[in-house]
């Protein structure tokens, strides 16, 4: 359910953007109870003039190569999963692909079991209430 | 005053997007009660590298050619509106453009009425509290 | 903290994006209390068939080339804020990059403190509770 947003710069192919979207996937898996096949993302590309951020803000050291990570999920997980789902996207991206951990934003944005449709033209999760 | 990104597959053509632009406005709205002129829809193309979901998550069979849909509008519509939303988008792209019913996914996020500006500088539909 | 999507019709060279974000950039520092180092801006280029808006929703008159500014922060923005961000988004650009007032839409979406990490694998500003 979680839909997921990955800003890049621009001149990664296409395995390598493949590695991104597996780090980004399984670090949520861990960490923030998600099925494993619950799989939706699109990555952009931008160029240095479309991707604009600050390179010291709150301390984070920042090189030219940053990622952003925009995740769309509903509401209900705890402050120490996103904690850790934190953690592990950075850690995943590192290992992986050789991202700088400090290069890794991310932003989270919730709704509710009623605002998704997978398909079909069915709101197949509007049941939920407490549970995913 | 919904604002609508749309992400497609790479390929399709400058009147097949205007199709399904109209086919994602017109399901709006027939369903969640919004002016005929209210519309503002960014669409946006990704290779298979960049567009990457599970083809078969809760049983319904996706194809290479999926579409997302992420919807951000004000909070009140009920959770019959979204429904028939998410059944009127995937009815109209199936008709209009033959998009597969199983490959449209929809997502919504809700805000209030001071948080759009329509131009100008202005706050136009920051007095409404329970209609649109 | 801001997280800002800004989209352009396409065909702008870098010099004119770096001066659309810096524009918007200084709004939000001038009127939401934002450190000046809290900057993170992805721009989009779209093409006349993939940026679709009516023309002339709620009375204002927009031409060929509109931008949609989709802002992300943290909750606590009073409504006099926003209206002040949005009349200083339009302000600068029409001053500094010619934009028209009429063609500048902005939307707003809010979410928490802990919805945030900003580098690290960290969720820095999860401590905060009323301020920014």
């Amino acid at each position: 359910m979680p839909f997921v947003r990955i800003q890049l710069p621009a001149g990664r192919d296409g395995a390598f953007k493949s590695a991104v979207g597996d780090a980004i996937h399984d670090a949520m898996y861990a960490t923030i109870s998600i099925p494993e096949d619950d799989r939706f993302q699109v990555i952009s590309e931008h160029s240095p003039a479309e991707f604009i951020y600050d390179r010291g803000y709150l301390g984070v050291q920042r090189s030219d190569a940053a990622i952003f990570v925009q995740i769309t999920m509903k509401r209900g997980r705890s402050r120490e999963q996103k904690r850790a789902l934190y953690s592990a996207i950075a850690e995943n991206l590192a290992k992986r692909v050789g991202w700088r951990r400090e290069d890794v934003m991310v932003v989270l944005s919730e709704n509710d079991p009623i605002d998704w449709s997978f398909g079909n033209g069915e709101a197949q999760i509007a049941g939920e209430d407490s549970e995913w």
